[in-house]
Parts: C-alpha cells; structure tokens; sequence
C-alpha cells in the first residue's frame, strides 16, 4: 500500500472534503430533536425558527402601581384645580402587571395621588381610598403595557441557526413555548493512536509521550457544540487501528484518527483510511499541521462517514481542530462558524515564513504607549504552551516570504480587546520570580507576559518602547554597580526608575554527584567538560565574562562557551539530560532539576521602568505586589534568593 | 414592618453589599476541591497555579523523520562531496518523538538523505539501509527538540484564578498532572414568587405572567460557573416566603428572590429579609433595575448569607444579573469579573434619560457606509426581546440627561466585532415578509436587524445613509403610483434601485364576527365606534387618507384617527383586545390574531436599495434569497400576498 504525503492548498483541500461528505448525504443539519426548554439549553442551536405562539403582554398591563383611570376623566385636573375621583367607579387601585379593568385606559401612579377617606380626610390605606385626588390631566395608555409591547403572536422571536444564550431562553418562554426543536450533537469519536503513547499519569519514561490530544480535541469539541467519544490508545499496528476504526465508524458522525497521518514507518492513518474507504486529501499546505488527512469511511450498510487523519504535534491538532473541525460541526448544527475578533499591530520582530504554506503564527498582543504590539511566540508544532500563551493568531498565506519587525499585521483573537489591555510586556532576563510576579498580578486583573532575550534585550526593548518594563542584571566591570551604567549607555533619553527585585546567587549548576568534581570558576576549563552558555546580552553571560576576565581565563579555552541557551533552566535542562556537564546559573534552577550547585557570586536583580509607565493604571498593582510578605515568603522559599532590597527604589549614586 | 423604597448610587449599594459579605467571611473564593482532569474541567477556574511537575518534552526528542547523527561528523559534506556515513555507528533511523539515541546530537531528514545497500546501491528499505549518504554538514541540536522546550520543570503554566479552555488541559497534562484544584462552584438558590405566576408551558389568561426569569437567571448563572437550583413559585404570603427563603439560605451560597423587591401592595421581599436578617440597600438607582434589594439571610449556626431581591420585569431581572450576581460569582471562584469588549459608534436618535439614575439603554449596532451607527432599542424594562435582539449595552451615568442624534457614545458589547460586519439595517415600513427575509438571511451568516419607523421614515433614514435599505409601500395620490415620486422628492442624491418584494392586501381589520357590521371603508366614520391609525408617515396611513380624500370623508369625523400604531400587528392587537373598533391593516395580521378581514385595495412592497449597497457582500445574500422558492412558498403562506412580481427591479418609468 502506497504512503505518500503531498501539500494540497488548504482550499482546496477543504474542498474536496466537503463534495465528499455531501456526496455521502452528510453535507446538512443533522437530525433535528426536541427538548424541554431548560436552563441546560444554552448553546444548543435552534433547527427550526421560534415564531411567537402568544403576544408578551397578552392583555393590557398596568406598567405601575397606581390607579387606573379613563383619561377623559382627568381632564382639566391641574395643580391648581385638583379633581376627585371616586375609587370603585372613576378609578381603581392597580399592582405592576395587573390586567388594565375594563372601562379604563391608563394609569396614574400612586405617587401622584393624593389618597383619601373622604372628599378631605386622607386615607388610612392609601390602596384602598374612597377618593383619590389627582392635580394632573392622564392622556390614553400612560403607564400601560399594551398588549404585544413585547413580542406579538406570529411575529419571528429567534431564527433557526441561533446558539441559544440566557436571554433567549425568557423570550422562547415568554412568547408560549415550552419545547424547542435543536439539531442533534454532532457525535465524533477521537481514537488516540501510538506505540510511543501513554496515559496521563503515567510515569514517563525516555521516549514516552504523555497523551493528551485526544483531551484537548474533545474539550474543543464540546466547547463548539458537539460530543467526544474519547477512545482508548491503540498501538501503531495497522489491524488494530483498522479494527478500530471500524468501530467508530458505525456509531459517530466523524472519526479522528491521531496521529500517524505523517509518513513515518509508523504512520498507518493513511493506510487504514484507504483500506476501510477513501483517502481523499494527504498533506495540506498549512503549518503547522501539514500532515492532515481527510477522507471517508465505509458503514456497514453502505453509507459513509468522514475521518480526519489529525497530525500528532499538539499545536498541529488544536489547529485542526479549529481549521477543519469546528465548521464541520457548525454545517452539522445548522449555525455560522465561529468567528475571531481581529486587531491589526506591529510586529515586534522579523519572521519568516515558508512559502508555499498557509501559516499560522501564535502571538502575544498588547498595548505599549501608543502601539498595539504583536510579539511572535514560539513556533514550535510542539509548543503547546505557546497555545496556552496566545492571544491569537497572525495568518501569513501562502507566497508571503515572512515579515519584518514594525510591519503591521493582522491578528485573530482569542480574547476580547478589553482583556487585551490588561496585558503586561516585561522583557529581558528570566528569573524564576517573575513566574511568581505573574501568579501574584493575576490576582489583579493583570497579565503578566514575559519574553526572554538577556538584560541587554529588556535594555534596547525599552528603547524602542516595546515593554513595559524590563528585569536586569548587569554587572559593570569597570565600577562593579549593577544597572545604571547601561541604562545611561543605552537608555539616554528614556527616563526611568530603578526597583529591586531580589538579591540572588549565582554558581555552578553541575549533575548529581558533581561526578567531575568541580569546585571554582577555574575548573571549567576542561577540554573533558562541556559547559553551556547563556546567550549574548545575558547578565549571567557578563557576569561570566567579567570573572573570566578577572582571572585571565581566554574564553576560547572553555569548551561550549559557543553553545547558548536563552534561560536559567534551559541551562539546567541541559546539565539534567547530559547534554552539558556545567553551565552558570542560579539556585533555583538548579534545585528546580534536582541538580548540584556551587555558588560563587551574589547579584542583584532589579526591575528597569520607564517613568511614563510608573503611574499608569495598568502597572499600579505592581507595586502592590512587592509590598506584600506573602510573595517574599514565596520567594525565600527558593533557593539563593534574598528579597531584603524588594520594592526598594535603587538611585543611580548607588553602588 | 416599613417597606420603603430609597435609591442609593449603584456603586454605595456595590460597596455596602461587599462590606456585610465581608463581615459574614464570605467575600473570599469559597472551598478548593480537587477534580480529575479531563473534558469536563473546561470552564473552571483553578484555585491554584499550575507549576509544571516534569518538563515537556522529557528528553531530547527528534523533531523529525530521519537520522540521529553528532554533528561534527557531517563536517565537509557537500553537494559536490557527499558523505557516506555507516548506520547503527554513525547513524540510525528515528521517527518524530523518537529520543535522540546516546551518542548522537542532530537529526538529518530522511528526505536529505540517499539510503545506501552498500557502499552505492540503494536500499530496498530507506528506513534501515547499510549507510545513508549525506551532502550539507549539520549543526548541532538540528532539528532536535531539546528537553523543556515546550514547559520546564517548575516554570509557571497557569496561574490561579485562570478559566480552562481546551488547550490548557493539554498544557496541564503535559506538565505532568492527573487532577487540578478549582473552586467549587457556587450554588445560587432562585426563588419565584408572586400570586399572578404561572409556570411555563400553563395556559394564560389575563393577569397571569410566565414564570421565566428563574429559567434565564439560572442559566446566566451555569454560564458564570455557577450551580443554580430553581425553587417552585411562592404565592404572595410573607410567611410561605419566609419559610422557603430559610431553606434556600441553608443550602445555598447566595438567595435570588424574584420579585417583590418593590414597594406595591404585595412586594413582601424587604419585609421577608428584614425579618430574617438585615436589609442593607432597598433601591438602586440603575435603569432598569432601580427596586433591588440587598441584604444578609441569617442562617441556623449563626453563619449569614447574602440574597439579592431581583426585580420582577425581566430586562430589570437580566441586568441585575450581570451587575450585581456575576461579579460576586467571580470573586467566589476567584477569577476576573467579565469584561466586555467596547465600540464607539453614532446614536441614531435622540435619547433621554432619568437624570438621577445610571441608565443602561439596549442598542443594536451596525456599519452603514462609513459610520457605526447605535440604535436604541425599546426601553421598557418588561420588553425581554430588546435584550434578545441588542448588540450591546449604553450606559448613560446618573448626572446626564440624554443625548443627541449623531452623538458618540460608547457601546459595551454582547457580540463580537466580526459579528456585527454581518448585520444589515432595514428600516420603513413593517411586514411580516421582513421575519421570513430575516430567517431566511440567517442561513446565509446575516443578521437582518429591522426598524419599523413608516415607509417616509425609511426614505429619509436612507437620506441619512442611516441603513441598507428600506422596504415602502408609498402611493402617490397624484399619479397613483408607488415610491418612486417619493424617491425623487426625499431622495434626489441618492441613487438607488427599487426591488419589488411583495403586492398585499390592504383592508379592515375587525373584531371576530364583525360585531358592528363593517363592509366598507365609509362605515368606519361613526361616533360609537373607535378606530386605531397608523402614525405619520406610515404607507397605510398614506392609503387610507388617499382613499377618504377620494370618498371626500374628512379625517376629524373618524374616532380614533389620532390614536396611533407602529405595526400592522400593533393594530391588529388593538382590535383583538377590544381597544379599538376596526383598523386598517394588511390580511396576514388579521390573520395572525384570528380577526376578521374585509379586503379593500392592493398594493405593492418594495424594498429601496442605495446603488452603493447593491452589489455589496453583506447585501448580496439577499439577492439570492428573492430568487428561492422556498420562501415564495412561505409567503404566501400568510394570507393576502403576490410574490409573482418578486426580486424583480422596479424601473422609474414603470408605473
């Protein structure tokens, strides 16, 4: 059987899946079903329209409490020339929503009637007076409801393709329903597939992957509308997937196979779609997600059902998901398919992009000063964090070479504009505190959103006025102060404020055992040893250099110095797997993987804001948070912090 | 017991309502409890960070088919120098997700590479050849996703207070966890009361009102992350009230009593809630809404709980809902306070406003030409359908009096942005074809919004470019033909095309059995009679005086010529209530009501369409709708409509 993989535009491909299923009958609605109108029918969509069976109100009401009256009678009542109307015959006391009495046509609201037991004495129960005075003329229907205010019988209350909300529940119910008639969940059974597979909790070892497509998809599915059948993992064996599939078949509206949709030596979606019935499409020029299969199943009885080979990197199936699921699913409901917001920013960075593909690029979007700014993230099929991070997405179509920074783009949101503007940009260098700065803001309403490029970065990102502010490190050979030096070097003209985050330690981050018995800076030196590096404008890279520099050590002598990682724990994760055998980092980080750690400086670790940016709402709370102990706890916690300086403001005379 | 009624500003009733909760230890997020990860944990809120467990991937994995290779190996090679390199010592065949083997730090695409028998016959299996030749050198770490790349051991993936959507639970699987901690959710009883309700579904007569703000406060609760338990409808007896809001106070986190919140002859709620605990703001002053009431139910061990006294009229009931009940729901589950997204757009038409109180007016919204016109929607507080119908909310703060046609106000938004691009504006004269226009542009991802201001109001909203087209029925006595010698009078600059919608039947609209005897229209100038009109401007009000020109009947000899209707069901219901006599309408809406219909003229509806909309993409469904004849069928359905002219252009000359 021939596996093969070969792009088809997305178009296209959409396409010939949809003549497919519409050949096989299935390109509609499904069934249509009728359930109890309930508060468990919201986001069910209605199959057939809601035409108003009776009028709302269906009499006339008293929109007041008060009297109802005939306004003829009232004529000529003035403040001056008060008129008496006797109650039981002129007049007759009304609650809010009660029937208009026959012979009256308005209300006058009790406030303006002055209540009495007889022509003079004023009423004990000013609702059931003998007389009431009245000093203003009522014209027709003041104060009343009339009958079909609201919604009139046979008048279109709700159309058919609508996603029921609380709302509509009252007007269905209002307008005389009591059952609604909604097309049927779509049912799509998701069968995870993979030798290389196991369950969540498991304990993983090298080579295992944790499944979990199979729960974001259903969770998808749900949120669009439709039911999961979340079947147990398979093995790559192509009868057992078959055998499966089979299965699925017969009782879903659509079949996910994931993954093997690729054409590894072990990918057999394709193959067990062309054997149970129809591969139609093999490889969309999307990323990511290219390898897509799309093609239909055979039943039993003859008829067929579609099946989605949905590729095995978790970015890759969310995006299916979103690209050929959800609208499936909105055919089968009868509604539109979900739209996104868009937003048009500035790109705070080049990027590229592979020609012939429709791209789908994950971004953070957040307003700078007077910029809306929209910072790639990680492109990585496999990143599902950078999902979980994104504010949306930026679509480079097919035949875009890529963008350059400050080139404006649009964005398709996740979240509402509002939300947006509670985004915080720090940049600079990463620090396991600004994980808990985060956690610490969201309980403000703020989102904290770090990029990590190194101390210089946050530096030159304030420059260019693409953060809020930045987190630093920087140590000075030349005085031994931290900061300031740099920030009049690369920061001449942007006035700001210096905070103190915390104190820290930095060392040597070396396996378990300390198998080569590091003990100083010196011993790095090593043409045995690997040591990894932080990349170029990092603190920690200055503060290596700086002490190389003191103890005339040529960095070309230390092995590694070239390999560069962005983060303390991507130098920790690199002691960890072996990869490296030492790198400079902080405690944290080493404690984090369970590795040794040999301290050999303290530095300081300060929080570099633009005055513009002090007193604007959106960094108030900031300064909440580093007044509060529980975050020092918190921190302290970790090792090698010291947070005695926090919150404290660091003048640029200091040392 | 005093019951009184005293509105305070919204946000002193926000700040005495927080402060008792407070006091009673309840304005915190209520209990964590642990639930299992899967599909159903979309939509909850965690009660606590997720800290990634294991990093993601776990090791170094490959990213590609291919082969595992170190990197200095490939040094040298070439396009004119390939390399060949020996499989299972230099070289061996992984699979995506594969761990890179010991020994290697790159992989090479098996795409990159020519598998190899021997030293120069191709294999007959390219994943397991003898030697794969190579021609590029490869760098290390190519195309090897390294430990942690997506989630680091320790690093933040969610803080606490986040909703779930469908991603996170991947991210949180991948991070190596089986359960997560949220807070429960709270329960919120909701207790109907009031003598005049029915239950949903009961037969109505006079004065009774559908029970159905339980059913939408529920649901708006479920839609908040909250539990809600709808209690059976309690009669107007203060003790029966009592007794149920003691249950409900015991079991639940917060009392929904709806309504009697105000100050009538059986509003018992401030009594029942001064008697059962403390009664802290009766009267809010909001619009609609002001006659809430806030207060603390004491409970049996001496605990207090919270009850909102809701207002009875369901727009009240809704929006007391989102600006009391949904931020409370918030900080009980320790997440934001949902936020709308904002538009800012131009009223439609003046509006005035209660100066003392904050008004929350209902709009629709929608782009004409080049502006985001807001369009308020009826404001009666018991109109539920201005809420099903509203793009959004305008808030006019106590202290201002109204505002201007053409002023800017700012619209908080229900739909999102993309949404509203799909809305087309018709305005003129009503008919019942404009429901089935709109059901039937549904299905074609259109949101026809319709305002019924008369045949001349749509002309000269068209004027203003204040809508995408107007339907009109306007005789022209002069030459006794339709709309066009409007257009040329109201419409001189505006080119536009006429499309003929419908020809209808224009006659008497009487009560059943036509108790007066009514034949012909001369029959209605009669002093025992009372007739109901259309309002200026109105096609039918155009007809009718037309033809008591021609008859030389004058206009001040027909009782309730002045009284005035919107809609032909407006009339209609008018007669059907006994509130007037006879009234001149179209067939469908006797029909409707199951009135009597004496036929007298026909005439034509057509739809007025500016040139600059014709060929638009948010109008050109509605071309293709004309054309089916499902909706022919529809139509004439109803009683007393042609469609054999429809969708057909009306040329100037015609007559």
């Amino acid at each position: 059987m021939s596996v093969y993989l070969h792009d088809i535009p997305l178009s296209q491909a959409k396409e010939k899946f949809a003549e497919a299923i519409n050949l096989a009958g299935r390109w509609k609605l499904l069934e249509k079903e009728t359930i109890p109108l309930d508060e468990f029918s919201i986001g069910r969509v209605l199959a057939e329209p809601i035409w108003a069976k009776i009028s709302s109100p269906h009499y006339h009401a008293s929109a007041m409490d008060g009297f109802a009256i005939w306004a003829a009678d009232t004529i000529g009542a003035m403040q001056t020339a008060p008129l008496n109307m006797k109650v039981g015959q002129q007049a007759q006391y009304v609650d809010t929503g009660d029937p208009l009495p026959a012979g009256f046509n308005a209300v006058i609201m009790i406030e303006n009637t002055e209540p009495l037991d007889d022509e003079e004495r004023p009423a004990s129960n000013p609702r059931q007076p003998e007389f009431i005075r009245i000093r203003e003329a009522i014209p027709p229907w003041k104060n009343v409801r009339p009958m079909g205010e609201d919604m009139v019988a046979t008048q279109l209350v709700l159309p058919a393709g609508h996603t029921l909300r609380p709302v509509d529940l009252g007007a269905i119910a209002g307008s005389g329903h009591t059952d609604i008639i909604v097309s049927r969940k779509p049912r799509v059974a998701i069968l995870p597939t993979g030798t290389e597979l196991v369950e969540i909790g498991t304990k993983v070892e090298d080579g295992d992957i944790i499944e979990y497509n199979s729960l974001v998809m259903a969770a998808q599915i749900r949120s669009w509308g439709g039911e999961a059948v979340r079947f147990p993992i398979t093995i790559d064996k192509l009868d057992l997937i078959a055998e499966e599939v089979i299965k699925a078949a017969e009782t879903s509206d659509l079949v996910l196979l994931n993954a093997g949709s690729s054409a590894g030596s072990e990918d057999f979606s394709a193959s067990v779609v062309e054997k149970l019935g129809q591969l139609l499409v093999h490889g969309v020029a999307v990323r990511p997600g290219h390898p897509v299969i799309l093609g239909m199943i055979n039943r039993e009885d003859g008829s067929q059902v579609p099946i989605i080979g949905v590729p095995g990197y978790p970015v890759s199936a969310a995006l299916t998901g979103e690209i050929f699921i959800e609208p499936l699913i909105a055919i089968w409901l009868g509604r539109s398919p979900m739209v996104m917001d868009q937003i048009e920013g500035e790109l705070t960075r080049k990027v590229t992009s592979p020609g012939g593909d429709d791209d789908y690029m994950r971004v953070v979007v957040g307003q700078v000063g007077d910029r809306m700014l929209v910072a790639p993230l990680n492109r990585g099929a496999g990143v599902i964090s950078s999902l979980v991070r994104a504010d949306g997405l930026v679509l480079m179509p097919a035949g875009s070479q890529g963008k350059s920074a400050g080139d404006k783009v649009k964005v398709n949101l996740y979240r509402n504009r509002t939300e947006l503007e509670k985004t915080i940009f720090v940049v600079g260098s990463h620090d396991l505190t600004i994980d808990l700065l985060a956690q610490y803001l969201s309980q403000y309403d703020r989102r904290l959103t770090s990029s990590n490029v190194g101390s210089l970065g946050g530096l030159i990102a304030l420059k260019r006025d693409e953060a809020h502010f930045a987190g630093a490190h920087l140590l000075d050979p030349e005085t031994g102060t931290y900061n300031w030096p740099y920030i009049d070097q690369y920061l001449p003209k942007t006035p700001v404020k210096v905070i103190s985050l915390v104190n820290r330690q930095q060392g040597l981050i070396l396996p378990q055992g300390n198998p080569n018995n590091i003990q100083e800076l010196e011993d790095i030196v090593n043409d045995d040893l690997r040591f990894v590096n932080r990349q170029r404008g990092a603190g920690t890279r200055i503060l290596l250099d700086y002490h190389l520099g003191l103890k005339n050590i040529d960095p070309e002598k230390v092995s590694g110095y070239d390999q560069e990682e962005y983060t303390h724990l991507g130098v920790a994760a690199a002691v960890a797997s072996g990869r490296a055998d030492c790198g400079l980092g902080i405690a944290a980080a080493a404690e984090a993987l369970s590795l040794e750690f040999i301290p050999l400086f303290e530095e300081r670790y300060d929080l570099i804001i633009p005055e513009k940016y002090l007193e604007s709402d959106l960094i108030l709370p900031l300064f909440d948070v580093l007044e509060r102990q529980d975050i020092k706890v918190d921190i302290e916690k970790l090792s090698g912090y010291d947070t005695s300086l926090m919150g404290k403001e660091i003048l640029k005379t200091r040392t």
